[in-house]
């Protein structure tokens, strides 16, 4: 995504500590206080300007939504947009995915989503890829048992090498489309990239990936 | 495929024997005599017209292939193609896939096609499917461990199944290609069915699924 420098946003965000939790790591295994509530927790990792799971958050008034973004001059557009909306159960972090482990307790999290994430096509950056093994080796540490990754994209590419490593790692995958808005999939909520892309043709990819519990790596 | 019947393709079938095997269960175990030479063997499950085959066979004279197909009205395509290039490492079975663990002994095979398989697109069809998961479990029993199924379709709904099917197996996926013809794989042969869905601007879908080794799933 192309960043544009807004020396302004660390202030805005700095300002509303209620949506972009300031030192998570300080609920971590307790999120469900910091909402207020008990429900299944739903994180995005780089989430973007938002528009996902902004989008989730009114549809499922029934989850806590975290959305974690590294860059404060895309977060602060996810936040406005937040904010706007007025929902309670929608926080961010302003935070690298590097560090999930820091923030979320093992198996604390239900569903776990990846949209549009760079896609490094170059084999040296393989390692920063979202969906590289050793992110994943952090998901499967916060997700509850049968948790499972959402992962949506429009760069063929990145699913083909993605459908790879889910697969290598033993995950096990649910609902694939290789052209989702000609597809039957319900309920589907855009994102900035997919609008874009879609609009001009393109097909978005999407799966879904889960964890082989210990049960199912038994029985292999 | 549309199949035209085809009275005299029995009779032609029993007039080759040498390239159409005749009781093929007693060579199990043994094909490399009946190639009169060994070498890895590689088959085709659902061969059609042979087009694929064939290719292979003349380009990898050091692999012997066998190919199986039920139906004698399109067998016979293949047969007289193969007759034609005065191929001795490609022979046909006359035989129905879901008999094949008939036909070779546990470890007899090397790499397994797909290729362009009847997509049996209704849900309780799913069986027919040739990557159903019995068929899988058959094809695991054949290949020799680290052996692998390259598959092939133009079907967007037979692909997206196999994906899952073959990662709730716990195999592995290389090389998915979900563009084949605008990619840089090397060294493709085209099927018929491929050449015809290629014109018409069809994608082609591709990938390598490799059964887990028992290592390998100990390590999960």
């Amino acid at each position: 995504m192309r960043l544009r420098n807004k020396p302004w946003a660390r202030d805005a965000i700095a300002q509303n500590p209620d949506l972009v939790i300031q030192q998570p790591a300080t609920w971590k295994g307790n999120w469900h206080r910091c909402f207020g509530r008990q429900a299944p927790l739903y994180i995005e990792v780089g989430t973007g300007k938002g528009q996902f799971l902004t989008g989730m958050a009114k549809h499922h008034p029934e989850i806590n939504f975290i959305g974690i973004e590294r860059y404060e001059s895309v977060l602060v557009t996810a936040m406005e947009r937040a904010k706007e909306a007025e929902l309670t159960n929608l926080k961010f972090l302003s935070e690298d995915v590097y560090d999930l482990l820091d923030f979320f307790a093992d198996g604390e999290v239900s569903r776990l989503f990846i949209n549009f994430t760079d896609p490094w096509p170059k084999k040296r950056h393989e390692k920063r890829r979202l969906t590289y093994k050793d992110f994943l080796a952090k998901y499967e540490i916060v997700l509850k048992e049968k948790g499972d990754i959402h992962f949506k994209t429009d760069n063929q590419g990145l699913f083909e090498y993605s459908l790879h490593s889910f697969s290598k790692y033993g995950m096990i995958l649910h609902n694939v489309s290789l052209d989702l808005h000609n597809s039957d999939f319900e309920g589907n909520i855009k994102t900035e990239y997919e609008e874009k892309f879609a609009k001009k043709g393109m097909r978005i990819y999407r799966c879904e990936a889960q964890f082989r519990t210990n049960e199912e790596s038994h029985n292999l």
